[in-house]
């Protein structure tokens, strides 16, 4: 089933990014690699997320505007194909922010302040009494954007469940309060690989940690950053036996290299001991020139016509905006406010 | 100056209510009354607020509904006259929605949990722990609904008035991480005539106490409102010496009767002694008659043509989103949300 053909049933897919920064190996694992498969079996909607990234950027405004396109050609580069998935730009559908105004009706403050992935952020963000409004209640706003699209499957990270819960319980709210059914209950699915690491060993790869591998990285940047990739304290002689557990080199090898039985040798010679980082990391980098070349080829080719870019977010932000439109005045006469 | 010939100087009035119920005597003399005069010397939009009124009315969806006719007749019965003031319906300008969502990030949590007319309305309404995001984020939606219009004349009660400075705030923030005066900031004004207490005495006049008089009564409501007006507890027999202070009936004297002089006399009878209370509750019901006699002509008039009335606020509705837009157009620039 693809998209050329959706039938109702089709499970209906939104996924995104806050367009803050370009995308890295991370996205790749966590969620890119995983579009480019969906969108052949679902109706699939990728937002790019620029309102929800005001919320703490408001006091660097350009920041987000620039980073829509480049996070648009990290799309298109890794092979997200718009004529099978629908990428839109969030802010150029006031219907989301209605929804949104809306939807805040329905969640209590104190409800907004248990979510722990709420919770988890604020203090991640260092704002402790200082929280923006928009930023509390970005729970509701979320569940603007699933419900818009009657998204049926939500991809997140573990960490982000309880937003779907959260959403899911405005959807039942909602439905009770109209009496019946407009919108619709979402699932979220957990990528099967979990979170990459950054290349210095910290849980998570992340832009302002400054520990990423960009998907436009040249290939001097993938071989510098390989070469600082976090591998094995003890391993200080080549004829030490190396660990495994929170070495980069492996967990990116068990990432991307394709060559499972090689990778298992090698991980043995290194327990062993008798194998340097440095054979380890120059598999590791081999493999990511190779995956990387072509994505910054295509990247580099499609950045030459931006324009061309902007036309593809401008034609999915018009089909998305169609979609959200009819939801909206779903969820508008529901609430009894149509007039005219 | 009229709204025919507008200029660039020509201060704007935002001004409105939520509609829950048909309009009273409270907001006759509060508001309606001087909006009438309003419409001569301001370009003045009036707000039928109904998605605001959602905050706490999501379980009974179709009260807002019904009633958005009913407070658009008391309108038109009283004098506000579409050619002079526009009406419009809050829910039918997604905009308003649209700039509360930037409007939040504005704005802190900590903020909007300070804000007296906040803080007081929570316990009005008795939410204590389950506020609902939308109500104790209000603030933010007024924002956008006098900063939508660049309104700077809101008239608003006393209590109101911690809602016009946080108001301000958010402009004033707002332009200054745009770096230049988008929205424009506002000034309240408090009516000269405070509130009117209801009949029974209470401090206020309202729909939830069951003390109104409302604009549509029919000649025997209000004979039987006035019937039940408190007076002087202490005023046992005829002869008695009456008391003025928190006698209602006195009260609306002071606010409906142009005979100023004569009433002057009938209060000093009234303390010396000697004055029933029938004889000022007669002279009372004779100017609420006369006054809400073609108010009430009016409105039933107009109540035969609703579809006429609905034509209005649909040309006001259409009018005010016109201007609304344009100051989002403005926003959504500054914040770096415009692409195509």
């Amino acid at each position: 089933m693809s998209l050329q053909t959706p039938t109702a049933t089709t499970p209906i897919i939104l996924t995104g990014d806050r367009p803050t920064g370009p995308l890295h190996l991370g996205h790749f694992v966590g969620s890119l690699r995983n579009r480019v498969t969906y969108q052949d079996q679902y109706r699939q909607f990728i937002m790019l997320a620029d309102a929800q990234a005001l919320t703490d950027n408001m006091d660097d405004i350009g920041k987000v505007h620039r980073n829509v396109i480049e996070v648009a050609l990290d799309y298109l580069a890794v092979g997200i194909d718009p004529a099978k998935s629908t990428i839109l730009i969030q802010s150029q559908i006031p219907e989301l922010a209605e929804l949104t105004f809306y939807y805040l009706n329905l969640v209590t403050v104190a409800r907004l302040e248990r979510n722990p992935t709420v919770k988890q952020e604020i203090i991640l963000r260092g704002f402790e009494r200082d929280i923006p409004a928009g930023f509390l209640t970005y729970p509701a706003s979320q569940a603007a954007d699933i419900s818009a699209f009657k998204a049926t499957i939500v991809p997140v990270g573990e960490d982000q469940i309880p937003m779907i819960e959260q959403c899911n319980e405005i959807v039942r709210k909602f439905n009770r309060n109209a009496g019946r059914d407009i919108l619709v209950e979402c699932k979220a699915i957990v990528p099967e690989v979990g979170r990459l690491p950054g290349i210095d060993g910290k849980a998570k790869m992340s832009k302002s940690l400054g520990n990423t591998i960009n998907l436009g990285a040249s290939a001097d940047e993938i071989r510098a950053a390989v070469k600082m990739v976090y591998t094995d304290p003890l391993h200080l002689k080549v004829s030490d036996p190396g660990h495994l557990e929170g070495n980069v080199a492996f967990l990116y090898l068990d990432a991307f290299d394709t060559d499972k039985e090689g990778l298992a040798e090698m991980k043995a010679h290194y327990q062993r001991g008798g194998l340097g980082d440095s054979v380890v990391k120059k598999r590791l980098e081999g493999i990511l020139q190779d995956m990387l070349a072509p994505i910054r080829a295509r990247r580099e080719e499609l950045a030459k016509d931006k324009g061309q870019v902007m036309q593809i977010l401008k034609e999915g932000t018009i089909k998305a905006r169609e979609v959200a439109a009819r939801t909206t005045d779903e969820v508008r006469k529901a609430l009894g406010l149509s007039y005219f």
